[in-house]
């Protein structure tokens, strides 16, 4: 038994024998189109992609504005997604006491393929460096000042971008590396999406909640949208066509999609407040929210129609997070953090000139971070408290805020507000899904009633929401009085702008008023203290890194097209080979009578029309995390052979490491997407289009 | 910026330029009877309790079998505790459409004293020391073999000592020091229990959740009951006269009670667990039943009565948990935890003989808390999924389980199946309190629900539990089915024993038979791979922990009778001073109209005539726990002055360390109790009975 000194002195020596640079593993990436690791794929593949095969990658990929992948699969508009990236269009477009989710959908004529309440696809369709003018505009700065600096640039860059074209295009100031580079992204914008193609959830989310995140599985988690320009077809030269045979064993595959974010480039400190308090109470609140829903929808099936999106989105996170958190308490995992930092730290130890200008960096983020936690709580209640609370004060509060916001210069506002993104926001705003009292109620109640619980009864903001009555009467008597539910109404108050807003009697706008504030005052501090510091010293580091490791790691992710590679692989697990397919005869082995591995009628009748050797799922070593569902895994020659839809649990902790021997991406099979939608669905005319572009 | 090779070394040098020994705190210390600690209270407060004084402390005192403390104040068997110790009577007692929690209750006659469906209270009559036994007994075993010692000698011991007379005496190995010490402690039980007073819920839990664990508090968290033998008062001549003027501040005051658990002697290895996975998983579980139960009592009034028992106690779980894991999170604090243990573990790795005999017992323990999250999924669905799950399914689960170990000889059964035990499981098991099937059915969905979930579709357990039903369809046809709300049917069962259980065809014990080959084997592996490693060596270190420091450190609470000494005193908060009382008057300012601070009826009406400035709660530097719950505060004349309800927010931390500068017990104080009792309730005979002991 060693004691604790022996092994402080063990550590101090062993940390100057490691490799004095981490390496990147051998999938690892999610590669910008700007910066794709053509040596790699050369050296290990024989594959270099041409700018034509990159060019034909970025105009046949697109993104969800959801936050969601797909792509085109037929030069008329059509795209290929998940199910569970159409869930809002399903419970958008169904009527009360229908539940699109329950069945499958396929419209046979484009004139049968409605249009989704609320929905945006954006096509990536140019990309130019302007790490430059933002260094211009930001060297030197910090705190608010940083903050002003960068809002005012991005906005600059962004408006001249989008030239007045606010429907047309999106413009974002994408950064890379942290702020290593920046980026200006030009996205067509597409909000006139329709529905062609959906199975019912039963099908898409087969396995359920136990076997999300899992595998071996066996879902269609497949959705076919349509997008419109001027009430036509769009007209998309550049598309994927599906490969009716999918991928093999042990081939090089690509995915393109939009990875949501990732934390590879965070500081320890940071890292260190993700397990806690960030992720616990984040945990906390959404099995609260999880238990909440559950036994709203055991009342009857009215209600578990209404909450199952919600629901099945609480679940999916719930599971994440939990493997998140699993993640950052590996210890060797994270010790290899803890080094890769040790070793960068020591060589600007080392450097006099990087000392000046990085030394400073951790400890800034490290403070930034302790402000966050002793933030947490109102953060998490007053600035996040959307994610928990009910549709009517959702909109209410987007109609106050938006007010307020739209009465400043473009560039002083919050991003959701600026010029280039009110469309989207007017369209969720002004969206025709039905609203729902009882569970708006429920979630209200929940979310003032922990606002108090959790800040105190005389917190200030409790103070003024509660003077007189509950959160359960101030929740009660806002729902109850709203007259939000009409679109009309919303409409009167988003044109009126702050005057119509500031004379509203309507008791939820009433609600939504006294909680600004609060609100403003809370988001300014959280800009201030914890986002700007942390950007700013980010930046910093990224810079550092740059100078030391160049571009051969990818950035980490920002919800923006990138390309990751990998192969067509299982992997061990408790050291037993999980193969890398399964198939459709799996699929009927797995079934049982009930929900969640009960078949479709459809699948069912078609059990002996569909050949049981068809591959269903597959997993590939690619690179991946949320926001890439639906995303296309395409071959060498551009084929699109696969659609992700999850990732296996070792890719959980992706969000802060790549590991090659267990990551990995879980897709839906090109072969069965085809065979299901003629010999299970007979979407003939779906099927001629896909096959043939036509 | 100091690189990490430079923080490394400044780390070893630090580490030596220590103290080598750890200092015990001002009032720490949850000090058993046998062992006081009379040289800091002669020194510090020139008191030095008599053995009479002690005695008196000990036969005043009693135990709430569910897991508080009380005190005898008057010689004809009336017992204070706290209100929210009584809520399983108040349960048990409310008839269908009634809320026993809603109303005060006075019975101002003893006909008029109801007995509670399932309540025990326990006496203190005697202590021995048995360590030497217990050593002889178990000495070198390890593992299964310790285990089985253990209980062996256990059994023996306690039979021994309950001869015969198990509903009379309960007799129980209480385990000192972690098994540095073993005493065997003999209880007087009555369980015989029946309701004399309690305020309404309002009133005893003013404030609520959000002032739960805070201060200042206004709570009249009282409830008085009396204990009978053969259908009278039962005689108790040693008992405490209540001061109707209360404690002043800066004086000496002592709590006698029950603390539940600590961890202030663990290692570093469970604290670490218990930082994660233990709490996080624990909080998640919570916050979903909480979730769950809140929407259940939104439904209406009833459902809202029948669940406001579990809700209290999830409410209170939570926050406790929560406070305790900032507390872990607590780096200055945990950084202590750790040099003590490294300075123990310098000394042992210095001394040839104790590195044999105690060297391996950290990393045994370490091992055993791997094991312990390696099984910790299963471990909390299948053996703890009690403590989640329907009243109905518990009931059938000890009737399955109780007749298998009631076949086993006394030795070898599970605690709670052991002779000396079956008394309060019987009166558990036939307890009339009423069932709520719809509660039932919600609760038990979502436990195979989540079962089902967190174990997946595959584990051998879900496929004996849900080989062609779903968790939903198997719960609901369970509770559905089941004949277990009859009394009289469950004591068939019971009575019937193995054979009756086998052949039964209710549903509720077929599901429950199904359960019980996974618990048993799941049982024993705990046992075998986590309980017996970590409790043989935590032995060990204890015995370490005695031959270094001696018993000048109270041993980790265990459930059983402890004093702790403190001073009446606030504390700084955020640098700003936290008085140490507050009055009635500050009651009646805190209200408003709306729960959780609405003053009930009688109190509205009271408001005159009650003296404003009579003092309502305190706070004082007494180390305390949960289980402290209805301990008395007393004073040095053996007055009772106050009555232990909660502790303030840095007291959470309590588990693992005691902090005089921050951590405080919470009161009633006596002066309120006699006041309130006369000039709100006009109790005349209760207040007559406890002025005057007749």
């Amino acid at each position: 038994m060693k004691n604790k000194a022996a092994l402080g002195m063990l550590a101090v020596f062993l940390l100057f024998m490691l490799p004095m640079m981490p390496k990147a593993r051998a999938a690892e990436g999610m590669w910008p189109l700007s910066n794709l690791p053509v040596a790699a794929l050369q050296r290990r593949f024989h594959f270099t992609p041409t700018a034509r095969w990159i060019r034909h990658v970025q105009l046949a990929s697109v993104r969800l504005a959801g936050g969601c992948s797909g792509s085109f699969v037929s030069p008329h508009g059509l795209v290929l997604s998940n199910h569970h990236c159409a869930v809002g269009c399903l419970e958008g477009l169904s009527r009360p006491g229908e539940n699109l989710m329950a069945h499958y959908f396929y419209a046979a004529t484009r004139r049968q393929e409605p249009r989704c309440p609320s929905m945006e696809i954006e096509q990536l369709v140019s990309m130019r460096n302007v790490t430059a003018a933002v260094d211009g505009a930001t060297r030197g700065k910090s705190g608010a000042a940083y903050a002003a600096a960068m809002r005012a640039i991005s906005n600059r860059l962004e408006t001249t971008c989008v030239a007045g074209h606010a429907r047309k295009w999106r413009c974002e100031v994408v950064r890379l590396y942290h702020g290593g580079q920046d980026w200006l992204y030009k996205y067509r914008r597409y909000q006139d999406v329709r529905l062609v193609f959906v199975p019912s959830q039963a099908t898409s989310f087969f396995g359920g909640y136990p076997d999300n995140f899992n595998y071996p599985r066996y879902d269609f988690d497949i959705s076919i949208l349509r997008v419109y320009t001027h009430g036509k077809p769009a007209h998309t030269p550049q598309y994927f066509r599906l490969s009716s045979r999918g991928p093999r064993a042990g081939e090089l595959v690509f995915t393109s999609g939009n990875p949501g974010s990732t934390e590879r480039g965070d500081t320890v400190a940071e890292l260190r407040a993700l397990r806690y308090p960030v992720f616990p109470l984040l945990l906390q609140l959404l099995a609260h929210q999880q238990g909440l829903l559950e036994a709203f929808s055991a009342a009857n099936a009215h209600n578990a129609a209404i909450a199952a999106g919600t629901l099945f989105f609480i679940d999916n996170d719930i599971k994440s997070i939990d493997g998140q958190l699993a993640a950052l308490h590996n210890a060797r995992q994270f010790a290899r953090k803890v080094r890769a930092q040790a070793l960068l730290r020591a060589k600007v130890a080392a450097n006099p000139r990087w000392r000046r200008e990085y030394g400073g960096a951790w400890k800034a983020i490290a403070m930034a971070e302790r402000r966050n936690a002793a933030m947490l709580l109102p953060d998490t209640m007053i600035l996040d408290a959307r994610y928990f609370s009910a549709r009517l004060f959702n909109i209410a509060f987007d109609l106050v805020l938006g007010a307020h916001e739209r009465t400043l210069p473009d560039a002083k506002r919050m991003s959701a507000f600026r010029a280039a993104n009110l469309p989207l926001l007017e369209q969720q705003i002004l969206s025709r899904a039905p609203v729902h009292p009882s569970l708006d109620k429920l979630e209200l109640v929940s979310t003032l009633t922990m606002t108090r619980d959790l800040l105190g009864t005389d917190a200030p903001i409790c103070a003024a929401l509660f003077a007189h009555h509950s959160p359960r009467e101030v929740a009660l008597h806002a729902v109850e009085g709203t007259r939000l539910a009409s679109v009309a109404f919303r409409r009167t108050l988003w044109q009126g702008g702050e005057r119509a807003v500031a004379t509203s009697t309507d008791p939820m706008i009433v609600l939504a008023r006294k909680v600004l504030p609060f609100y403003l005052r809370l988001y300014r501090q959280h800009e201030d203290e914890v986002i700007a510091p942390i950007e700013a010293n980010t930046a910093k580091i990224a810079r550092l890194r740059f100078a030391v490791y160049g571009t051969r790691f990818a950035p980490d992710a920002t919800f923006t097209e990138r390309v990751s590679y990998g192969v067509v692989k299982g992997w061990l697990r408790d050291g037993k080979p999980v193969p890398p397919f399964t198939t459709v005869a799996g699929l009927y082995a797995h079934a049982r009578g009930y929900n969640p591995l009960k078949l479709s009628p459809r699948w069912l009748a078609a059990r002996h029309r569909i050949n049981p050797d068809t591959p269903m799922n597959l997993v590939s070593s690619n690179d991946i995390v949320g926001g890439n569902s639906g995303s296309p895994v395409i071959n060498r020659a551009g084929r699109l052979v696969g659609l992700v839809f999850d990732g296996n649990p070792p890719s959980l902790g992706g969000a802060f490491w790549y590991d090659d021997a267990n990551n990995r991406a879980v897709s839906v099979d090109s072969a069965v997407i085809l065979a299901a939608l003629q010999h299970v669905y007979h979407a003939n005319a779906l099927v001629k289009e896909l096959r043939s572009g036509k």
